[in-house]
C-alpha cells in the first residue's frame, strides 16, 4: 500500500558498510533534484558496523526521469559506498507464484487479499505437486501448474518449474504450506526472493510435525514463523513471528485448527511487507522497516 | 486469592486413571456432607485415558470436621479410584523460599505482591548464592540466607539448604533467576515444587544465554517459561509461557531489558497458580485450572 | 470439532439459580445410566447467585435412547432447579446464514473453514443487501439472496428474509460486516442466535466508522468484538474481543487494512464457540466454556 | 539506555511544517561537522502536513562544541524552518518526580528499574497525598514529601509542590496511581512532561472506577493507557496501550489483580520512551520513536 494513494513513487533499499555521511549523500540526492521524500528509514548494525536503509520519494517533480534513476543513482551514490541496492516503483507491482500442497487456509487467505485489492500485486501462476487444490485456482480463474514430485523426478520438474517461472516474471513465490523441500538450484534463482511459513515459533520444532512435537512438551504457545528459504532446513532469516496461547484442553487436533489462523496471518503479513519493499536481508537476519 | 473473600474453603487435588463415575462420586460425597461448591475443574487426557480434577467448597457447614477430612475422603473416594491427591485448605497460606543470584527484578516483583498482600503467602526465606541482594531482603525483613556454591561444596551446601528449609516448613522454592543448577537430591524432595523461570520460550534456547542465541538467530519474538524443575535441564513440566515482539532496532542488551518484563510476569503468574492449587502434573505435562 | 473423533455426543447447556447438589444431581443422572462425561464445566456467579453448566457425554452405551434424552432430563432434572437449559447432539451440527454487505474478508475466512471442514456446519444460504458479494457465493456454490434495504421496505424485506431463514431451518445467523442493524423482531426470533462483528474493542467506539475514530483519538492498539446482537446498538452480550498493536505510521487506511485480520479470526473464533455450544448468555455478560 | 554504552550522544526531536529538504539539510549540517548519526527517524502526517523527526548522533568528533550546539542548530536549521525542537545530551539524564496514592505496584516496578540501573534517571523526591507509601520512599532512600489535597486547600498545595519540583530541577512527573486531578497550573507548567497511567483502554471507561465498568460491560479484554495529562480528564495524547485478556471466571478482584501489571508495565514502557527521547506530541496524538 502506497502512503499516498494517487501519487507514484520510487522506493529504494540499500546497505553497505556503514560509515559517515551515507544518509547526508542520499538525502542531498533525492533533494538537489526535487526529490520529495515521503518516508526515510535508516539502521545501522553497530556490531557488524553495516548501514540499512529505505527511502520512499515522490516520482512527480522529480528531476531525473525514472528510467535514468538507476544509472544515476549508481553512479553518483551506490558506487561510492559500495551499496547492494534495489530500486522499486510504486507503478511496477510485483508478480508473484504461490506454490502450496493440500492445504487451503494460507492460499484463501492470499486469494482474499488479492481479489479484494488489499493487495497491489499480480498473481498468474499456482503451482502444486498435488491436484487437490486446484478447483480453486479455477474459482479464481488463476493458472494451476501441477508438478507431481518424486525422488527420481524432482531436479527434473524444477527445471520445469524454473522455466515457467522465468517466462511468467516471477518476483516472488511463497510456499504456502507446500510440503516438498525446493532445491538449492531453485532457492539460488530466487535468493532472498522465496517465502516459507513454517508452523512453529523458530528455531523450536524444526522440520516435519511441529505440532504433535509441541503437544508433546506440554508448551502453552504455539506459533509460526515466516522466513526467506535458504539451504538450510527452516534456518533462513525471519520475517515475521507470532504465536497463540494454548491449554492443556487442546488436543494435537486443536493445536492444528489455532496454528493455521497463525500461520496464515504471519505469511501474509511477511507477503505484504516484501510487496512493499520493507526487507533487507543480511547475514541470516533481517531489517524490517515497517 | 481466595474465590469468596470471607469464606474458608478446602482444595481438592486429584488426577487417577480415568472410568466413569469420578466427578459424580467426588461430587455426591461433598453433596451428602452439605459441601457447598464453588468451583469444579475436570480434564480428561483421552490419549493417556487420565482423569483430573480440581474441586473447592465452603467449609462451612460441611459436616465433615476440618481435620478428618482426608481421612474420610481418602477411605470413601480416593482409594476407590486409585487417586494420587492432594487437600488444601484456604486458612492455610503456602510457605515459600526464593532462591536468587544477582539479578533483582523477579524478586522485587514477587517481593511487591507478598507486601501489599496480592497474594495470600507466608515468605519466611530468601536464599542465596551470592550477597549481592542482601539488602533488599533486609528492606523487607526478610532473614537472608547466603550459601556461596563451588563445584566442591555444592552438595554439602544444599545438604544445609535442605534442612533449612525442613526446618522453615517450605511448600514452594521458587527459583527467582538463580543461576545455579540443583542437585537431584532438593529435586526429588520438593517434586513439582520447585518453580525455575527461564528467559526463553521453551524448547527454544535451552540453556545459558538464550537472548544471545535469540539476537543471533533473528527471531521476532523474545519468550520466557516457568515451570517445575526435574533432573533434565529446562525439560521439566511448563506451566506458563508468554512472549514479547522484537525488531532488528533491539540490541541483546535491548531484548535482556524486554525479556525482563516477561520474565517476572510469566514467574508471578506461575506462583500464583501454585498458590492458589491450579496447578497439577502428569508425565512432562501441565493441567491449569485456571 | 468433537474432542472425540469417532463418537457421538450429547451436549448440554444449562444455568439456573444456584443451590447446593446441582453437580451431583446432574452426574449422578448422568452416570446412573451409564453416560460417561467427556468434559464437565461449571461457573457459579457469586454476585448474581446464578449457575452455569455446560456437560458432553457419550451417546455410546448411554441408556436413555437419544430421543426420549430432552424429556427425561427436563422432568427428572431441570424442572427441580429451574434451568434454562438446551441439548444438543454432535451428529446434528448447525444450520448458519451468513450476512454480508460489500466487503469479503469475513466471509471468505467463514466459507474457507466451512469448505475445508475444519468446521461442521451447514451453510445453506448467504443473504445480502448488496449484490456486490454475489459472485463468491456462486464460486462455493451456495444460494445467494439479495434482499436491499431501503427506509421504506425494511420491516416487508426482513419478513421476507424471516421466512427464508424458517423454511431453511437456520440455527444461527451471523453478521459478516452486514451494515444494517437488524429489526427487533428478527433479533427477538433468533435471541442470542445472531452473532455481529464490530470493529473496535467495545464499548470504545460504538457505532460507525470506528476506525476513523481510533485515528482521530491517537490510540495505540485497534481491535475488534464479536457479540450477540441486542436491540441496543453494539450493546450486546460479548463473545471474543482482541486487538492489535498499531503506531504513529499507520494512516487510517493501514487501520482498515490491520483491522480485517483482527475482525475475521474474532468473528470465526466466536462462531466456532457457537458451533460446538460453549456459550451461555445471561444478563448481557456471556460465559464461555472453552 | 544509551545504543551505545560508551559515548556520549546528541539527541534531536524536531517538529515543523513539512517541505521538502529538511532531512538533506539536518543530515548535511550534522555531516558537514563530523557528526556520526548512529539513529534517524522521521515521519511525515500526510494529513496534516507536518514533518517530525529524532536523530541522535555522537558527540565524539563532532566539530561543534557541546554547549554551542543548540545555537549552531537554532540559527543554521531550526529558525529556517520554523522548527520546534528540543537537544539533549545522554550524559544528562532526567530527573524524575514519582506522585503516588496508596498502591504501590506502580512505585516498586519504576523503583526496581532505577535501583538496578535499568535506567539512566535521577529520582530525587517521591510526592504524595496520603503517607501510606512512604515507608517505600524511606526502604530506597528517596525524600518523601507528603502533600495532604482537600478541596479547599488544593491550590495552595499545588503551589508548594510546584516550588518544590522548580526546587529539585524536575524535567518528568510520573503519576504512578496518584488519585487526584492535578490543577491546569501543574498541566501547563509541565505540559507534555506529566505522564499519567490510566487503567482502561481508553477512550473506554474514562475515569472512576474502570474494572468495575469493564465487569458490568462483560468485556473480554481490559487494559491500561500511559498518556500525556492535560486539561480534559483521561484525554491526552496517548504513549502506549496494552492489554489481557479476561474471562467470566475474573471477578472485578480479579480485574484488578490482573490489571495491576498490564498497568505498571505500560507506565514503565512511557517512562523509558520519555527518558530516551523518543516521544513527540503534537494535536493530541504522539509519534513514538521506538
Amino acid at each position: 500500500m502506497k502512503t499516498t494513494a494517487t501519487k507514484n513513487t520510487a522506493i529504494l533499499l540499500a546497505q553497505c558498510p556503514d560509515q559517515q555521511g551515507i544518509i547526508a549523500g542520499v538525502t542531498d540526492f533525492l533533494h538537489s533534484n526535487k526529490g520529495n521524500i515521503i518516508k526515510l528509514d535508516q539502521h545501522v548494525d553497530k556490531e557488524l558496523n553495516h548501514f540499512f536503509m529505505r527511502v520512499e520519494w515522490e516520482l512527480d517533480g522529480f528531476l531525473i526521469p525514472q528510467e535514468k534513476i538507476e544509472d544515476f543513482f549508481k553512479t553518483l551514490i551506490a558506487d561510492r559506498y559500495e551499496m547492494q541496492w534495489k530500486l522499486h516503483f510504486s507503478d511496477q507491482p510485483a508478480r508473484m507464484a504461490i506454490f502450496v500442497s493440500k492445504m487451503s487456509h494460507c492460499l484463501y487467505d492470499i486469494l482474499q487479499r488479492w481479489a479484494s485489492k488489499e493487495w497491489e500485486t499480480e498473481m498468474p501462476i499456482i503451482v502444486s505437486n498435488h491436484t487437490n487444490l486446484e478447483y480453486i485456482a479455477k474459482r479464481f480463474d488463476i493458472p494451476f501448474y501441477h508438478f507431481p514430485i518424486t525422488k527420481e523426478n524432482k531436479v527434473e520438474q524444477e527445471e520445469k518449474m524454473l522455466e515457467l517461472l522465468a517466462q511468467e516474471g516471477i518476483d516472488l513465490i511463497v510456499l504456502a504450506r507446500y510440503m516438498q523441500i525446493v532445491t538449492e538450484t531453485l532457492i539460488g534463482t530466487y535468493r532472498n526472493r522465496i517465502i516459507n511459513i513454517h508452523h512453529s515459533f523458530l528455531p523450536a520444532f524444526i522440520g516435519a510435525k511441529p505440532y504433535h512435537k509441541a503437544y508433546k512438551r506440554g508448551v502453552k504457545v504455539i506459533g509460526a514463523t515466516s522466513h526467506f528459504v535458504t539451504e538450510e532446513l527452516d534456518a533462513g532469516p525471519i520475517i515475521e513471528q507470532d504465536v497463540v496461547k494454548i491449554s492443556h484442553r487442546e488436543t494435537v487436533k486443536d493445536l492444528i485448527r489455532k496454528g493455521k489462523d497463525v500461520e496464515k496471518l504471519v505469511l501474509s503479513r511477511a507477503i505484504w511487507l516484501m510487496l512493499n519493499h520493507r526487507i533487507l536481508a543480511f547475514q541470516n537476519r533481517t531489517v524490517i522497516f515497517d
